[in-house]
């Protein structure tokens, strides 16, 4: 396909998708909740199709030489088979944002205005190997009553295609229109520089991938996007902190899972609690592998250097420093921070307030492990994603902040004097 | 001053507005009421200034020969000076947004969740020619915890210098940073260009004013936009309609204030509503003083042409059309409104019903004139302005809307299996 074929290509969806959501803006709630029932058992049913099409991806990836790590995200087993169609069903679970009345007042001129939750519109998702996002976005998306276009990466074509079908196979089976959950159905890059400035027809895109295709989609679409482009992320712990709960929750933090946006990166530790009770934290992540990147005064496997402030590793690894109190730390972290998560350990109400009320991070946590970042921990079902912009969506993206809202305002022949 | 002082100037501009944000974001409630208090003491207080800045501004006006329309709006009077104070004093009355606690929950994991209030940060205002807008935009940031630039139309320079100066008082008086509310000193335009790019200092740019204005900066802006470009208002006469409430409401909704963007610029009429009850409205306008471009079948002053429908007068002229039902109404409205306020005059409730989950305007209203859109008459305190954009903020835009949320979460030593 030539450049003029995509783009007319991408019109075409994207007239489609304002046609699907105008309809789907109405839709009962029983019937998006049928679709993605509906969705679930199609997904078990044609197992072995999206297995036998995520083979043909696994092997072009092996071909194209991609890392181990990337050939691990993108392979589906039964068991990531399953986990899809029990995300749809949480996702079906989940009360319907849409309609939902978010506030209700009376005003002395005689009117009673509602504020009641709409779906944004048409969203555009651009993702990388993970085929599971197909399902993940797709569900999101229509449970809040839009219409969303999937682009996925290159490697994942044929999986999510074949998710993708049974997403539609649960539209049709509830009645809604099949161009609610669109798909590009190609690996052409000039799919994605077109969708960045579909103004017209994308209300917001959301980008999950590395910091690579989030910067990317940051710096070149005119379409507003909700992203995080790193995780740079602090554990604070302070002179009140708790040496035990200390060592368990920073392990924890950067070890249960080191690749995902939520695993620390950096700890500041208070030089009162370095002086009182060492950094024996230090020492457990040491032997459980980590490498500890250490600032003057600490033990650690390297030392750290400038580089290492505001670096995330998605790794086994950590950078480490002493700081003289809460608010050197909230320097540090507005300093070198992307906003995202950072917690602090201590036993100290007044600290722990200064913390909360002094950083401007999407997150912010004392006593808890960073890996708790994430949509479903939150209780939202699921998240397409962690925004750290300010405008909308922020934190974890579920259903809820897929919606926009509008004012209801009903009088009695009411004029304004 | 050449286009390379312009911009080094609006970057210390901007450089200062983040500093300043960052300490307005923790600023207690009772300081930024305080400051509110002392600029309204400021504004009554400083009253001969202010008049003889705007003499200045109105005989720069009529050398540049603006019109009648805008030197009232550019034009100060003692009474004017005094609502200014007035405006300043409701938002300080306001409860405030910053701190405030959205929604609070526990997880079976063990950790309390809560979404609290924050400031979104730093706010850019484009406006024309009235100068009471440097007050109520001013006020309304510092509320919401957010510090501001102004930029106000040339023609005001020297009336907004005035009302600045009392706000920056306020601010002092009260121990908050000046730089909270900055102005650009200058009538040059580079200015404007060099706002609707800063994307490192401003979250969001809020043009208050004319099309023209309002288009610049949603076709130019890189920094998010709060804005409608037009109020295309609606008013659907329903089979269901009450003939005497119509007169009432329809008479308000158009002749109140012709020239605000909630003033009634199309009538859809139900030909079932026709045949039986005429169009005695259209006879009242027509008294009024209305121009009434009217649509086959009905009688008006002149015929309305295919570029009626669509159009906002903000005058004392009206369009009108015959339509079959609800649906037509709604298909036309889809068609060629804008997104702003609609209403629909009907005793049938499940018609209503339609017409208010069928649209997707910002405001819909029922038995009610469409001069109630306003922030205001909505119970905001004030309005910096009405967006019809669907992220973030929509309809009128208040303190409320100027604000962004961080989740705060608390554990127990909380580790994620």
């Amino acid at each position: 396909m030539d450049a003029v074929d995509i783009k007319g290509m991408m019109q075409g969806m994207g007239e489609a998708a304002r046609a699907a959501a105008a309809e789907l803006a109405f839709a009962p709630a029983d019937a998006k909740r049928d679709a993605l029932l509906a969705a679930a058992e199609a997904i078990l049913a044609r197992e072995a199709d999206i297995l036998s099409a995520n083979a043909r991806d696994m092997e072009f990836g092996r071909q194209k030489g991609l890392s181990p790590a990337l050939l691990d995200r993108l392979e589906l087993t039964p068991a990531r088979v399953a986990a899809m169609a029990e995300g749809l069903r949480a996702v079906a679970a989940q009360e319907d944002p849409v309609g939902a009345v978010m506030a209700e007042w009376s005003m002395p001129s005689g009117l009673d205005i509602r504020r009641v939750r709409t779906p944004l519109g048409v969203i555009g998702v651009i993702y990388e190997s993970r085929p599971n996002v197909t399902a993940d976005a797709g569900a999101l998306c229509l449970k809040a009553g839009n219409a969303v276009i999937l682009r996925g990466g290159s490697e994942s074509l044929h999986s999510s295609g074949a998710i993708h079908e049974c997403l539609v196979a649960g539209l049709r089976a509830a009645g809604l229109p099949e161009d609610a959950i669109q798909r590009v159905p190609t690996r052409d890059r000039a799919a994605v520089t077109e969708m960045l400035t579909m103004t017209g027809y994308l209300d917001v895109i959301v980008p999950r991938g590395g910091a690579g295709l989030v910067g990317l989609v940051q710096r070149e679409a005119r379409v507003p996007v909700f992203a995080h482009l790193e995780g740079i992320v602090h554990i604070y712990v302070d002179a009140a902190a708790d040496p035990e709960m200390a060592r368990t929750v920073i392990l924890n933090a950067k070890t249960r899972r080191p690749g995902v946006c939520g695993s620390a990166e950096c700890l500041l530790i208070d030089r009162a609690f370095f002086a009182a009770h060492g950094a024996p934290f230090l020492t457990d992540l040491m032997e459980a592998g980590v490498e500890v990147r250490a600032g003057a005064g600490l033990t650690g496997s390297v030392p750290a250097t400038e580089e290492d402030w505001g670096r995330e590793y998605l790794d086994m690894i950590i950078a480490a420093k002493l700081v003289d109190g809460v608010d050197e730390a909230i320097a540090h972290i507005r300093r070198y921070g992307s906003q995202h998560t950072e917690s602090i350990l201590t036993e100290d109400d007044a600290v722990a307030e200064r913390f909360f009320a002094r950083l401007d991070s999407a997150i912010l946590m004392r006593n808890a492990s960073t890996q708790f970042a994430d949509g479903g921990e939150f209780g939202m079902g699921a998240e397409i994603g962690i925004a750290t912009g300010k405008l909308h969506a922020r934190g974890p993206v579920g259903a809820e902040q897929l919606t926009s809202f509008k004012y209801l305002v009903t009088g009695k022949g009411t004029i304004r004097p």
